[in-house]
């Protein structure tokens, strides 16, 4: 029996119908012309908190009880998750906690962190080269009396993010792949689900930065591998995580081989961001651009291919913005 | 009779279905609550080369004979007109050339021009200041025997234009007001014949730069006014033209009053343009977000009203948005 489902999906896109934006697919012969493919682009930039996590994060609250919300929720997050289980709190009128990395020092707080806490979120830091964000978080919810919401290790968490997914094979049929960033697993896990339940033909390619290849290592060794990172490691700091989740894993595994897990450097994520800006006019994070980025340094052969392309996220705030498309 | 009518806009639609994109509208809880009052942007950033005006010259285009298409055609623009003709000539396998403002002396030249010579448009270039632009082009047509396009002032074109406000009407009914960007007028004029048709209740706001206030003086007149201007004297460089269109202006005086057009200045725009970057992660031109603009300054009394807003354009430089946004 698999762990997980369509039918999961499908009851995940009933809960967010109300909630989430039915993001749209944007299309560019500039970028076909120097992909060399038929990219249709699904937009979770413009998704509620700016990227993709509200799904699997309101998703996930949508199946707790009214006694379990009492406690209020806690995740540990990059940014995105947090912002996004913030405002899926607000949804559900429950107290929210996100542990988020520290900046370097020096660094003012980022767009993420204040949009977490505008939204009422309490925020606490953790250093990301100790590596021991989880711990900090399931402390934390054991003091508290608080439900863990993880930002992909959970089944729940993982049919939201699978509800992406859904929604694009509806507006674009018959695609030969679909392409989508990696940092836990959880929106590769719920895109594998999809696919195997709608479009067995489509394949799936995650991407991952290549200084944190933890999915792929943990792919090919058939377990959860660790690669220490550091916040400076990458742009895209929406996919540096040590480790995957082991059950976004375990998913991806019925699925998937390490071979089908790429990855890329900063250059081609920055070249990514700078054509989304020039040829669509869409704000993507570098994390959001990762996909993209792949399929315009040519790692992903698919010479006339109709690919799917997750653009993940649009928190960036204007100072790094500015930075990469100058 | 009137100049132009509903019908003539449905014909533009018509002709415009399989080349033009229709444009998603964009709302932002963020932004109606900056606002006071629900907005729906149409992101004419998103229709092909990157402003609204391809679908007047489009439209235009269309209209012509294989005879007239053969001596090529000629716009004078400040480059979003330049770039639609230049690509619509592709498309009517016809020659191209663009009469474009000059930058002031040692700036590059600009994404606009670039992009219309990347189309195949030969781009002459003209000192705006001096204010004698149509005349440059129509010595330049009558020469070479081409067609005048000009970027508002015919029927064709304001036709084109007001598709922008028939499928805005279409994706929300009962906009309390509409608020648009005004440079030549086309758009203004193609909106008001829209409205008058289809929805008589909405109020129609156009919005000018405070530098370039011709087309409000105008409509006061009764005549074009003309008000010289320079490159530098806002950073909407969309929106800097120093007289109206005559005919877009007759179209407009059926309608509208003096009143009905504000003056925005350039720290509005600015506002505007940083507040849809982290609000909505559109990228927007300066003239773009004029209507905006004009919004959030509260220049436009409207609590609660649902309002529909035009975001024109999206071609802006890398510099120059990085320079907007920090």
């Amino acid at each position: 029996l698999a762990l997980l489902n369509l039918y999961d999906i499908e009851q995940a896109a009933g809960r967010l119908a109300n909630f989430a934006h039915r993001t749209p697919i944007v299309t560019s012969r500039f970028l076909d012309a120097l992909a060399g493919a038929r990219l249709f682009l699904k937009v979770e930039a413009f998704q509620v908190t700016g990227s993709f996590k509200f799904r699997g994060m309101y998703n996930r609250l949508a199946t707790l009880t009214s006694e379990e919300l009492r406690g209020g929720v806690v995740t540990a997050s990059s940014g995105n998750a947090g912002q996004a289980l913030a405002y899926a709190a607000c949804l559900h009128k429950t107290r929210c906690t996100v542990f988020m990395p520290m900046q370097p020092a020096g660094r003012p707080p980022g767009v993420k962190r204040l949009a977490a806490a505008a939204y009422g979120a309490e925020v606490r830091l953790y250093d990301r080269a100790a590596g021991n964000r989880d711990e900090l978080r399931d402390a934390y919810a054991r003091d508290v009396g608080a439900v863990v919401v993880p930002s992909a290790g959970h089944l729940d968490v993982i049919a939201g993010q699978g509800t992406v997914a859904l929604e694009l094979l509806e507006d674009v049929p018959s695609l030969d792949t679909i392409v989508v960033p990696v940092a836990g697993g959880g929106l590769l896990a719920g895109t594998t689900v999809v696919i195997a339940g709608i479009s067995p033909s489509t394949r799936v390619v995650g991407v991952e930065p290549m200084v944190s290849n933890d999915f792929r290592l943990s792919l090919d060794r058939g377990a959860v591998v660790t690669v220490p990172i550091q916040s400076e490691d990458s742009i895209a700091d929406a996919l540096l995580l040590d480790h995957p989740s082991d059950i976004a894993l375990a998913v991806c595994r019925e699925h998937l081989s390490w071979q089908d897990i790429v990855l890329v450097d900063d250059d081609s994520i920055r070249s990514a961001v700078r054509a989304l800006f020039r040829h669509t006019k869409l704000v993507v994070e570098p994390g959001g651009a990762a996909g993209l980025a792949a399929l315009l340094a040519g790692i992903i052969p698919s010479p006339g291919e109709r690919i799917g392309v997750v653009i993940s996220g649009g928190n960036v705030s204007p100072d790094q913005f500015a930075r990469l498309i100058t």
